[in-house]
């Protein structure tokens, strides 16, 4: 049950990357000068909000299963569907680790840089962990249905670049708009990247 | 099994259109000169992509579904599964729409903004068909465990926002550039706008 009580650590803590992603995008959105920008953040935070919605039922059932029956006494049904709700997951993992990335893009301040860059490092950790207990549970439950492992994200040269150093030096957004000269849309929501690192 | 039969037709069109897109998005990564650009289209072909694995297994079963037996012959698992993932790619519907969108605001040639803006309507009308028959069927079947209809995309004026014509007058991205002055990019996949519009 070891993988399980893993597993549940790993979708907990970007249970709360999430929330802490939504503090610091919130505010570009409600800054936001054009549609586009707009529209892109909002895109983004749409798309975790969703992802939000299936952790708070796979995190609870995680739960529980680990502190319950073993594994092999699962059906195989339930294991499956199980297999197939981690996998969903695994994908969700490595899109939130690409938002992050494509966040860094926005910001010019170390502060929230270095906030979006250690989220996107723990979370492609905890994506490389997901993959090697879904592949090894996959083996060992050969019997159950189990869902198609194949990875989309190999064979992409994007995925070895630093973006934290490709987006030191590009033009940045809006951001750098908020940072400096509107401090009450931050302070709006009650939050700082101070406040949300101890989230 | 009529609902079934519509199910079907749409999730059907979407994996056509998922094709389409990407044939339209892959040459601007391909001539992106910039890690933000590569990385922002990548992203979104490989949210796609995710997406076409799960249509390859879900529309398959709903033809053999809406060739079958009754609904109300379905277990309550079996139908509380189904609702589940025709659920979830009613947000994939939704997140499609969007990334039509923001691709609206890359091109500049009319053949592709008209192109990407009529599977934007076409999906945005399949998104709302999907929404009322899970909405009739989870009412129906009120005994069976159904997912949370809760919608996320209400709320948000970013959606009454016309993207067309918001972009017609944005600067545009690397896609000029392929247009006009890199043929053979397009060339290369064989694919131009004129033969995907009869795919």
């Amino acid at each position: 049950m070891q993988e399980i009580t893993q597993l549940h650590a790993i979708f907990d803590r970007t249970r709360g990357y999430i929330n802490n992603f939504m503090g610091v995008i919130q505010p570009i959105i409600d800054a936001a000068t054009d549609e586009h920008t707009r529209l892109y953040y909002h895109h983004i935070l749409e798309e975790e909000e969703q992802r939000m919605g299936r952790l708070q039922e796979l995190v609870p059932y995680l739960e529980k299963l680990s502190a319950g029956k073993s594994l092999d006494q699962l059906s195989d049904r339930d294991l499956s569907q199980m297999l197939s709700d981690v996998n969903l997951e695994r994908f969700g993992l490595h899109n939130f680790r690409e938002h992050l990335e494509l966040s860094l893009y926005e910001f010019k301040d170390d502060e929230t840089r270095q906030l979006l860059d250690g989220m996107r490092e723990k979370t492609h950790t905890d994506y490389l962990t997901v993959k090697e207990i879904m592949a090894n549970m996959s083996q060992r439950f050969s019997d159950a249905a189990h869902p198609d492992l194949t990875d989309h994200d190999e064979g992409h040269d994007i995925h070895q670049v630093d973006h934290l150093k490709a987006s030191a030096s590009a033009p940045h957004g809006v951001a750098s708009v908020i940072k400096h000269s509107a401090p009450a849309v931050t302070g709006k929501k009650g939050l700082t990247v101070g406040s949300l690192k101890g989230m």
